[in-house]
């Protein structure tokens, strides 16, 4: 049996990785991959608890309790989702994961990215992605995409979404091998064009297909 | 204005520590001081609902996920509640803290101890009890109090039980100054009066009183 491979979604808010992601599953599935989706934070009904409780909470979420909630969530779904998927030879979609942690807690808010990387490292236990899309959106893009629907985690600004772009490309940067960056500007079909192409050099590359 | 002190109430389920924690509570009141009584894990709303995850999940919580979600209720527990109390001069008596990682996930159910010292610490920072209480059981009497009140954590068993209990015995013999034993066997006034001595000496110590 084929190993499986494993594929994150990275970006600002606003940035259209899901769509990309919903489309590179079709495009997958058409081709006849075995294809799994998921997301973080709350894949698991588990996950949903806490996502329901970053997202809604009455009280303030203090950013080490914040940081606490999403390594809990990720450690569940890698170990219930993620390698059991892998190792049943499927390819697994995610819609966020360890960048996204380093981004936004580390970057935007500040802290400690070595102890992030740390604490990330004991939840994903070596399950590290074959390949991270980087969706790269401007400022202006992003805030007009998401127009309406904001929850807490979306409506800190336009210094937070800058520090978070930010903290993606100097993950980039500092992991070239595995995230790639597309220029998440463009429209949806330019975009997912730069995607497949990244999707079909992984085939290539793992499968020889 | 006095500083506020610290005490955390441990031990197996079934020793008694909250019943001893709500004497302690009376007899601080009776004498003066300004108490505010707490517990790990669910003290707050969102504690409540970690909590409610933890005890009551459909799905098995990984022992991973279960160390994270417990980390997250005490950061927030610390830096929203225990800290500002102990800063307004208040005596806090916390039921379970830190300790109670270390007996249950480190030497009950065998994760790494050193790793949880150190999210544990990231998790305090520098909050650290005057006093911790460790009221010690036997199996036996535990398992008799406990009758048939048993949810997750108490559901385990004997053997879960005597880790629990042995792995607070090297809690206390590695912090002698902070951790101080109560013979839990006895009965609740003999226990208290154990308990009340621990309280004054303290008292002594940090008031002169």
């Amino acid at each position: 049996m084929k190993k499986g491979l494993f594929i994150t979604f990275e970006g600002a808010d606003g940035s259209g990785k899901t769509t990309q992601l919903n489309k590179v599953k079709s495009f997958l599935e058409q081709n006849g991959y075995n294809t799994i989706v998921t997301r973080e934070p709350g894949a698991l009904k588990l996950g949903q608890k806490i996502r329901e409780i970053l997202l809604h909470s009455e009280e303030k979420v203090s950013d080490k309790c914040e940081m606490f909630l999403f390594l809990a969530d990720r450690a569940q779904h890698v170990e219930t989702l993620i390698k059991p998927s892998i190792e049943q030879g499927k390819i697994v979609l995610c819609d966020r994961y360890t960048d996204s942690t380093i981004a936004y807690q580390g970057y935007a808010r500040g802290q400690d990215i070595n102890l992030l990387n740390n604490l990330n490292n004991i939840a994903i236990n070596g399950t590290v992605p074959d390949l991270t899309i980087l969706f790269d959106v401007s400022t202006e893009i992003a805030q007009e995409r998401i127009g309406n629907e904001k929850d807490r985690m979306e409506s800190t600004g336009i210094e937070f979404h800058k520090k978070v772009r930010n903290g993606y490309k100097e993950l980039q940067k500092a992991n070239p091998e595995r995230i790639k960056c597309v220029n998440a500007d463009n429209d949806i079909e330019k975009v997912f064009e730069e995607t497949k192409k990244l999707i079909q050099c992984l085939l290539q590359e793992k499968y020889g297909e």
